[in-house]
């Protein structure tokens, strides 16, 4: 008998744009549900930067009600400035399903890359041509998007395995 | 005639503890309101730290309702994984009172120290001291919370040149 569907938010995090992406896990089955992004408007300040963020990822969770969220560990070997800004939009990211009470997963690039093509050192193209075989249904995605899709289908892979660990604890 | 008194949150994030301190500003008078910090759980995920992070200073915001905010813009030299959880939690701090739709002011460290103690690379303990020489009320204050009323002082000092140069543009 297959346990209930669960549906994944997964969230691509980034000051500009971020990512996110929508699907459902039965089983082996993976389903699409929906993904788009939310963005910051550059002539705002930083603080209504992010809460553009929070805001439109708010929307997403009460639109989408996911059960569990996935986020990608972010790259850290760009300049000091650039990672400080990434990190802010990454707090606003995690924050918003830990307000909604969402257990949250989060996972290297690396592990991303290699569940969904093989390869843990896969270009995003490759990425982005794995999330539209997977999810037939979500051609339309911008990258963002994908790579939120991508980390989303990361966890629900990896996600039983957790859950196992944390049980044997 | 005097204008009427700003209240200002100061902020000092990080991760672990985040300071905050309230200050009134009326023309070149200063009073003190209240400090404390807000701490998160090492024990718990990220995304839960940075919720208890945000609900405490949305309560902070709530309990002393401040017109203005001011945060400490961060130290960005350490190592890139520091860089990233330091930029999380500055994310969940600037974030806040964005929510609240309050005016955030954003402070190099080096100009918080060149307003409160005269010299841009002041030890902390010099910053310390002057706080208390310039709010004596706050004297029970922590060293987080000392560093949040710094950058909540620096902020009256600076925020009538910040509005002018907004209105000449």
């Amino acid at each position: 008998m297959l346990s209930p569907p669960i549906r994944i938010l997964g969230i691509d995090p980034g000051l500009r744009n971020t990512g996110w992406g929508v699907i459902e896990s039965q089983g082996s089955r993976l389903s699409f549900v929906a993904c788009g992004r939310v963005k910051s408007d550059a002539a705002l300040d930083m603080g209504h930067r992010l809460r553009q963020l929070h805001e439109g990822l708010m929307g997403v969770i009460a639109d989408y009600e996911p059960d569990e969220a996935a986020v990608e560990e972010t790259f850290v070997n760009r300049d000091p400035q650039s990672t400080l800004k990434l990190g802010q939009a990454r707090g606003v990211a995690l924050m918003a399903p830990a307000l909604a009470g969402l257990v949250i997963g989060e996972y290297a690039a690396n592990l991303v890359k290699k569940t969904v093509v093989g390869a843990g050192h896969a270009e995003k193209a490759q990425v982005q041509m794995m999330v539209r075989v997977l999810l037939p249904a979500s051609q339309a995605s911008s990258a963002d998007a994908a790579d939120a899709l991508a980390v989303a289908i990361c966890h629900a892979q990896h996600r039983g395995a957790r859950a196992l660990r944390k049980a044997i604890g």
